[in-house]
C-alpha cells in the first residue's frame, strides 16, 4: 500500500477534480511476491490508476491482489467503473485504504467487488491515504479546497525590509522547493498587493510539470494591471481573477480580453468574502490551493479558518522590527485565542529550513 | 577523541574562567584498546581533566595513549602542570585537538611532552574542539565572551500578544531545553525590560546543575526592583547588575545591599555600551553568556556584532501583526545589510522546533 501511496502522490496537482489514486497489482509466485502492474491517475484525472495497472498486468492480474489507495469507482462516468475492470481481470483480492466519499461511489465499489466473490480488505494505511487525499476529501465532504499557506521569512518573521526589498530572503533550493510545492497543487493563489508588488508569474519552472497550476489572484477591484506577467500569459496558462462588485466595468472588460476567467464573489466587511471565494473554487473542481501571500491575504484566510497547512521557509537572516511582517493582523483578544498548529515535519532545505505545520488539530 | 570531547561537554558552564576539557587514557591490550581513565574539568575549573583521568588510570597509564581536547597546561597555577603529570605517569603518546592560546601555555605544553620523549599528535578533531571551546577561545583571543541569543517565537516571529501576554508560547519540552542551555553557559543575561515584565528567576531548575549560572541584568538606570526574584535571591545565586552613570546613588545602594555585584560601564548613544559591558564580563572570567532577551537588548547586541549563535525556538502558533516582535530595530539600509546566519541544525523539541544558527560566517 505504501508503494501505491507513493504512486498516488505523482498525480497530486494534476488530477483535479478527480482524486490522485495509486494502484499496485501483486502476484504470489514461487520466488515471493511480484509487482505485475503499477498505475496512478493520469493528468486530467483519466485514465484511472486501476485501469493503468490492469493494462500493465494483462493476464497476470488473474488471481492477483490489487492494492488501491481509494475505493475503486462503481459508476459509469467518462470511463467504465474500475470495480468492473478489476472483476473482469479476475483479481482475487482487493486491498483499499479509504472509502470514496463521493456519493456516486460511497461503498458501492467495495460492494460490487464483494458481490463478484472478490476478497476485499479496507482501511489499510487509512490515515496516510486521508492525508494524501485531503484536498479531494475536503472538497467532497465540505465543499472547500485544501489550502496550503506558504510563508518565507527571516528568523524574526520578516518578509521584506521597510522599503519592501524581498529578493532574495530564501536561497535557490528553497525557491526550487516552492516550485515543487506549486506543482503538487491544483492552483496557486496570491492577493492583489503581492500581484502588484512582485508582478509574479506563478508558474512551475524546471520541474517537468505535466500541467501548470491555475493562477488565482484575489483582487476585489481588479486593480492588477492586465499588462503584467499574469495578464500577458493568461491564454497560455489559466488565470482566474476573483473580484467583487467593486470591480469597474472597464476593468472587467480589460481582464476578460486577456483570456482570464473572472469570478465575482460577494463582499464581506468591505473585502472579498474568502469563504465564498473558496467555495466557488471548489465548485469549479479545485481540490488543493497553494497560497503564496501576501501578509494580508494570509491573515484573512487564517481569520476565516480556511487554511489547512502552513509551509514555513525560514531563512538565516534578520531584518528587525522595521521590516515587513509575514502576517497581517489576527485580531486576537488573548494568547489563548491564537491559532495553534501541530508540527508535521522540519528539515533543512539548502541554507534554509522548511517547517510544515497543520492547522485545526 | 570524540569520547574525550563528549566528556569535555559536561564541563560547559561550570569551569569558567578555565576551559572545559576532556581526557581519555587508552591502553592497547591483547583484546584490543581499553579505556583505563576518563576525566573532565571539574566544577570551578579544578581538578583538570588530565589529572582526573590519570588518577583513575593509576599505574595503567604507563605506556598508554592520552587523548586530550586541549593542549595540557605547562604552567604552575593552582595545580601542578598537567604536562608534568602526564610525563610522570609514563604516558607514551598524547593526542590533542587544539593548541591552548593562553599565553602561559601556547605550545609549551606540547613542547614539554616532546622534550620528555612522548609522541605528540596535534589537531585531531580540531574544528569540533574549536566549536566546543568557542567561549574560552573568544575570551582569550578577543577579550569577549561567546554569546548565544535565545529567541522563542510563534511561526510569525512574535513573542507576545499586543497586551504583552507571553506565557506560554513554547511548550514544556522547549522550556526544559532552555534550562539545559542555561546550564551549559557561565551566565544568563536579560535586559531591564524583560526583568521588569517577567520578574524572572533565571536559575537552572530540575537539571541537577553542579553550579548555577551568574544572572546578569543590563539595566543602565538600575530600575529593576530589588524586591524582585533576582533581588531577593542575590545572596544565594550571584546577580550582576550592569548599569551606567545614569543609575542614582539610591538605586546603587539598594542593589548593593541585596548582595548583587554592581558593574558600571560607559554609555554609548544614550544606552549601555554593550561592547564595553561584555569586555568587562570577559575580564571577570565569563566565557559563555546566554542572552534571553528582550527584543531591544537582542537587537542592540546584533547591531554591535556581539552575538555568536542564535537558538530559535519556534512554536506552532500565530499571533499576527499586532503582536510584539522578537527583535527591535536593526536600522538596515538594504536587504544586503541584513545579518546572515548559517544553519547549524534544526530539530523538533516536543511540539516546537529548535533551530540553531551561527553568526558571522
Amino acid at each position: 500500500m505504501r508503494t501505491a501511496l507513493a504512486l498516488a502522490a505523482r498525480g497530486l496537482g494534476n488530477t483535479w477534480p478527480n482524486p490522485a489514486v495509486g494502484c499496485v497489482i501483486v502476484t504470489r509466485g514461487p520466488f515471493g511476491d511480484r509487482i505485475v502492474g503499477r498505475g496512478w491517475t493520469q493528468p486530467g484525472g483519466r485514465p484511472h490508476a486501476e485501469r493503468r495497472a490492469l493494462d500493465q498486468a494483462g493476464p497476470l492480474a488473474r488471481g492477483a491482489t490489487a492494492y488501491v489507495t481509494l475505493e475503486p469507482c462503481a459508476h459509469h462516468g467518462h470511463t467504465p467503473p474500475c470495480a468492473e475492470g478489476l472483476i473482469e481481470a479476475g483479481v482475487a483480492r482487493v486491498v483499499t485504504a479509504l472509502t470514496d466519499p463521493d456519493p456516486r461511489v460511497a461503498g458501492r465499489g467495495h460492494q460490487m467487488l464483494r458481490a463478484a466473490g472478490i476478497e476485499v480488505i479496507e482501511g489499510v494505511c487509512g490515515p496516510e491515504a486521508r492525508a494524501m487525499n485531503a484536498g479531494f476529501l475536503k472538497r467532497v465532504e465540505r465543499g472547500l479546497p485544501f489550502v496550503t499557506l506558504k510563508l518565507a521569512t527571516t528568523i524574526d518573521g520578516r518578509i521584506a525590509t521597510a522599503s519592501g526589498e524581498s529578493r532574495w530572503i530564501t536561497g535557490p533550493q528553497a525557491r526550487r522547493a516552492v516550485h515543487a510545492m506549486r506543482m503538487r497543487h491544483d492552483a496557486v493563489m496570491v492577493g492583489s498587493g503581492t500581484a502588484r508588488a512582485d508582478d509574479p508569474d506563478l508558474t512551475v519552472r524546471d520541474m517537468g510539470a505535466a500541467r501548470q497550476p491555475i493562477r488565482i489572484v484575489i483582487d476585489s477591484h481588479l486593480r492588477h494591471s492586465t499588462d503584467s506577467r499574469l495578464g500577458r500569459t493568461a491564454r497560455a496558462v489559466p488565470v482566474w481573477m476573483i473580484h467583487t462588485a467593486a470591480a469597474t466595468d472597464a476593468a472587467r472588460t480589460d481582464w476578460a480580453s486577456t483570456g482570464a476567467h473572472l469570478i465575482e464573489v460577494p463582499e464581506r466587511e468591505g473585502h472579498t468574502d474568502l469563504t465564498a471565494a473558496l467555495r466557488h473554487l471548489a465548485a469549479e473542481g479545485l481540490t488543493r490551493i497553494f497560497c503564496e501571500g501576501g501578509a494580508d491575504l494570509a491573515a484573512a484566510l487564517i481569520r476565516a479558518n480556511l487554511v489547512d497547512e502552513l509551509a514555513h521557509f525560514g531563512a538565516g537572516a534578520l531584518i528587525g522590527a522595521e521590516g515587513r511582517a509575514a502576517l497581517g493582523g489576527l485580531d486576537l483578544g488573548a494568547l489563548s485565542d491564537a491559532p495553534r498548529l501541530t508540527l508535521i515535519d522540519v528539515a533543512p532545505v539548502g541554507a534554509d529550513t522548511l517547517t510544515r505545520w497543520q492547522f485545526g488539530i
